[in-house]
C-alpha cells in the first residue's frame, strides 16, 4: 500500500459549526500545534465571504502570522473566483477549489450551477500555475446529496472530467454527509484511477454514519492517496444533529500507523492537540484514540513515530 | 462477497456495564424487538456467576419468557463448565462458549488458564451434540489483550486449532478492546480459512478506537461470515472511558444494505429499538444512523427490506 498523505482540515471544516467560537489567535495557536504534528498538508484557512461565515474570518491575518515548517503544506478552501482572487494575494502552497456534484448542492452552497463553477475553477488554473499554486478540486456531495438524494456515478466522473481537462493537480472526492460505502469509493477511486493513472487522488470523508475509517482505508487500497481529516474529528453542527464531523486525524493515524502505512505523523502530538480542543469546546469530540489511549503504546523513543 | 449473517449481542453483552439497570422483564422486551428485526442469532443471555455479574441474573428465566420466532437461533454465552451445564438445561439453539487468547486475560476473567479452559470446552462437544445445541468457540482477546499486551497470531491460531480439533461447530474472534486494524484481521481470518477452508467464521467487534466498522466489513470480505454487532452499539462502562461497545447493528447493516449484501435484517426495525433504547438509558447511543438517518431512505413498501 502506498504512504498516505494526511491532509489536516480540522481548522478548516472542524471550526465552522462549532458551539464554541474560536477567535483568530485561537485558530492561529490550533494551526500552529497541527503544523507541529507533521502532517502532508494543513488546511487553514478558507477564503469566504466573511458575512456569510464569520467563523472564518480573517484568512489573511492567519496566514501571516502562523509559524510555517518548511515541509508541510499549507492550503486554503475557495469556492469561487472571488476566494481565488484572494488566495492568490497571500502565502499559501495550495488553493483547493470546492465545486459540487449536484445543482441543488452547489446553488444552496455558493448561488451558482454546477457548470458556472467549473467555469470559475477554469479560469483558476493559469493564475495559479503562475503563482506557482498548486490547484487542488474537490468534488462535494460525491456519493450522496442532502438535496438531490443518491449521486450517479457518471455524474461525478463527468465534473471530475472537466476539473481534470482543466488542469486541476489534485482530485478529492468528498462524502459531505457521510453516507458513502465501499462499494461507491472502489467504483469512482477505480475509475479515476484508470482515466487518469498519474493523477494524485484524495477522500474527505464525514464520519456521520460511522463509515469514515472504513471508507479511508477501502479509498487507499483502491488508490487514493490523500485523506482529509480532522483533529478529534472536529465538526458537525450543535443545531443540526444530522451534521457529524469528519474523520478523526489521530484515529486515522492510528490505524495506518499499526497497518504499517507511513504518514509521517506524530501520533503523540496530535493526541496532545485533540485533548486540548477537549478542554477547550464544550462538546465531547468524536475521536475515540486520544480517550482509549494507544495500543500498543508508543515507546518513549519511537523512531518509526518520527520518520 | 457472502451473505451475512449478523449476531445481535446488544442484550448479553451491551447491558453488562450500562449506568442503567435492566430488569429482566426490561430484558425480554428488548430480546422480543430485536427478534422481531430478523437477524440471524439473539445472544440473549449469559450464564455466568450471578452473584459476580448480577445484571446477567435470570437467564433460565427469560428462555422460557421470550417470545421465538422460528427463524432466529438463540444462543447463549458460558465461559467455563457451569455455564454449558446450565444452557444445555434451556430452550436454546446454539452455545457461545468464550477462550481467551492469553493466560493474563482468561484468569483475570475466569480464574484458570487458557488450557484449563480449553479443557472445559472440549469436555463440552459431546453432550452439545447430544442436545442439539451447536457449539460455537469464541476466542477472546485475539488482536491485543489489556493485560499481555500485543497477542502474536501464532497464539491465536493454536488456541483455535484446539478448539476447532475438539469439535466447535463455528469460530468467532473477538477483539475486546477494539485494537485490531485490518492487516491483523486480513492475516487471521486468511489463516483459519485456510486452515479449515469449511469453518464458519466470525468476528466480534468493539468499536473502542473507530475501527470496527473498517473490521467488519475487512473481515467479511476475508472470508467472515457472521458479525456480531450490538443494538445502538451498545456496551462500555461508564466508569472506565477506554471501555466502549460494540460496533452498532444498524450502521452496520446500513453498511451491508447499501453494499448490497443481503442480511435479512428489517432496519427501520432496528433503529426503531435503537430509538427506543436511546430513551430508556441515560447515557448517548454511539450508533449514528438513527440520528442522521438512513441514506436514501427506505420506500416506504422496499421488499429487499423485507427478504
Amino acid at each position: 500500500m502506498p504512504d498516505v498523505h494526511i491532509a489536516e482540515v480540522g481548522p478548516r471544516d472542524g471550526l465552522q459549526n462549532l458551539a464554541h467560537e474560536f477567535s483568530v489567535a485561537e485558530r492561529i495557536d490550533l494551526i500552529n500545534r497541527l503544523l507541529g504534528a507533521g502532517p502532508a498538508l494543513v488546511e487553514a484557512v478558507s477564503f469566504v465571504n466573511e458575512r456569510r461565515v464569520p467563523r472564518m474570518a480573517g484568512a489573511e491575518q492567519i496566514l501571516r502570522e502562523i509559524e510555517r515548517p518548511g515541509d508541510v503544506t499549507i492550503a486554503g478552501l475557495v469556492l469561487n473566483g472571488r476566494g481565488v482572487h484572494r488566495a492568490l494575494e497571500c502565502d499559501l502552497d495550495e488553493i483547493r477549489f470546492a465545486v459540487s456534484a449536484t445543482d441543488a448542492f452547489n446553488i444552496r452552497n455558493v448561488n451558482a450551477t454546477v457548470q458556472a463553477t467549473v467555469a470559475e475553477f477554469t479560469a483558476a488554473v493559469a493564475p495559479s500555475r503562475a503563482s506557482g499554486k498548486k490547484l487542488t478540486a474537490v468534488v462535494a456531495v460525491a456519493f450522496g446529496c442532502p438535496f438531490a438524494g443518491p449521486v450517479p456515478a457518471a455524474a461525478v466522473l463527468a465534473v471530475a472530467a472537466q476539473l481534470v481537462d482543466a488542469g486541476a493537480d489534485e482530485l478529492i472526492l468528498a462524502d459531505t454527509i457521510g453516507c458513502a460505502v465501499p462499494t461507491q469509493i472502489r467504483s469512482l477511486i477505480s475509475a479515476l484511477r484508470e482515466n487518469w493513472p498519474e493523477l494524485p487522488l484524495g477522500l474527505h470523508l464525514h464520519n456521520t454514519r460511522n463509515t469514515g475509517y472504513l471508507n479511508a482505508i477501502v479509498g487507499v487500497e483502491a488508490g487514493a492517496t490523500t485523506l482529509d481529516a480532522s483533529v478529534g474529528g472536529l465538526g458537525g453542527c450543535p443545531f443540526a444533529p444530522n451534521a457529524t464531523g469528519n474523520i478523526a486525524t489521530e484515529d486515522l493515524a492510528y490505524i495506518l500507523r499499526n497497518m504499517g502505512v507511513s504518514t509521517g505523523v506524530d501520533l503523540e502530538s496530535l493526541i496532545g492537540t485533540s485533548e486540548w480542543l477537549g478542554s477547550v469546546i464544550p462538546q465531547e469530540i468524536s475521536g475515540q484514540v486520544a480517550r482509549a489511549g494507544l495500543f500498543p503504546e508508543i515507546a518513549s523513543h519511537d523512531p518509526a513515530q518520527r520518520a
